[in-house]
């Protein structure tokens, strides 16, 4: 990457084994850029667009194949991820699966059942809304599997990740980590903006009303899941202009990391004649 | 639509039940817009800026669906109108699905078994990058199926689009029409650029020596399954800015003309105290 304001972002890598408390990351944390959020917005667009250059090459390419994660409470961003970070990326090389409430058949079979058939093929960007993560936070915090079971997910969550990693996937999580009293105002913003009146769901506020459960299941979640196949990134998230910005850098330096090339063609293009 | 050098982009509608001759269509008109090249290419972007705009409410409102067909010759334009027509709009709200040769278990099954789990749910955008026209174009072509075989297979796409379309689902279905003129100096440009080799594929060129087979394949497909809940556009595609400046007008027209509201919350956002 060409640009120096922003120094690495890898900071914010969660390392393998080592417990992790969310509360000892502060989610107005902006010391890896060094410049203002216009500064920020301009880099991450340009970030963007690097995506975008790279994107054609890695599909080209079909060894690889990208797997982004987003995890996060309510209003942390993840959406708005979605569409600042992939806002230039052609919309044939990236599919965006949002994961909500099991249905009953969903939950009549092993948890990740319903998210394989969504990892994304070589030379595919598969961008999950919510995932498998889900089954080992949510799951927990609302007692629907209990702290041993979770273990035991964790352990099939590595087992998993680790098989798409061999097949060629590059796996990137992120947990978007907000506070308390920022979900607070995000919420009260919707309720008072009549065209995101149906973004709210009065059901979510009981997520809110769990926070410590939830930090715990993260904190959890991230220690016995971020390994060195499958990365997590707690993302400091009160500023959005800063979560998409590291996001955005994190994604970039790990596809500009791959030996990406043009594939040899299996004829002669000189010997060519169009009919 | 605010802007005034573009006139109504329903002359390229193909209308249902008469015969029609691709030969009769110009690949390089431009006659529907009043402006050069460059403020095409402007027109195009403004309109995915505003297709970008609609879409968040057509999301919210959920009770329409909206189906992109793309169909056309090898270098049409298929993957170029993707890009430029839909390069605004949130990855979240656009799926696009490419079909390619059929699986030897998608030949087991009906022609629209491979197709029907790919349309889009109501409040989603998906993209056909071919579809199951090809079962009646390629296959025909090739000999797979006779004509009377095909005829039938008209019958069955008109019913299962009607069945969609009851649904809620908007079907705009667009050939990109270029000449074989045109498509020979594409396919060379191909071979010209060492990093678009992987692009090209010698067996495609056995396509193009049975150009006037499949002319006259589309006309009769088009022809056959142009209907008022389906209908089909037959676009002037030698021109790649004119060919995305029509694909964008005639969607954001079709999504502007829905009576899109945002949803009343099922409860009331002034009770709501955010704990």
């Amino acid at each position: 990457m060409a640009k120096t304001l922003l120094r690495d972002p890898d900071v914010y890598r969660v390392r393998p084994g080592r417990p992790i408390h969310l509360n000892d990351v502060d989610p107005n944390d902006t010391s890896v850029f060094d410049g203002d959020k216009d500064e920020g917005r301009e880099y991450a667009e340009w970030l963007s667009e690097r995506l975008d250059e790279t994107q054609d090459l890695f599909y080209a390419d079909r060894r690889y194949a990208l797997l982004i994660v987003l995890q996060g409470m309510d209003t942390s961003g993840k959406d708005g991820v979605i569409r600042r970070v992939f806002q230039s990326v052609d919309p044939l090389g990236v599919r965006v699966k949002c994961f909500v409430r099991p249905t009953p058949e969903e939950l009549a079979h092993d948890f990740l059942w319903r998210v394989h058939p969504h990892a994304p093929a070589r030379g595919e960007i598969a961008i999950f809304n919510r995932s498998h993560y889900e089954d080992v936070v949510t799951a927990r915090v609302l007692g629907t599997v209990d702290e041993a079971a979770c273990r035991e997910r964790f352990e099939h969550i590595n087992a998993f990740e680790r098989a798409l990693a061999a097949h060629g996937t590059v796996i990137l999580k992120f947990l978007l980590h907000i506070d308390r009293e920022e979900q607070g105002s995000r919420l009260q913003a919707r309720l008072d903006a009549p065209h995101k009146h149906w973004k709210f769901d009065p059901a979510d506020l009981e997520a809110r009303l769990r926070w410590p459960a939830y930090m715990q299941a993260y904190g959890d979640a991230l220690a016995a899941t971020s390994t060195a196949w499958a990365p997590w990134y707690l993302v400091p998230a009160n500023r959005k202009w800063y979560r998409d910005l590291v996001v955005g850098a994190v994604i970039v330096r790990a596809i500009e990391a791959l030996d990406l090339r043009y594939p040899v063609p299996a004829f002669d293009p000189a010997a060519i004649v169009i009919p």
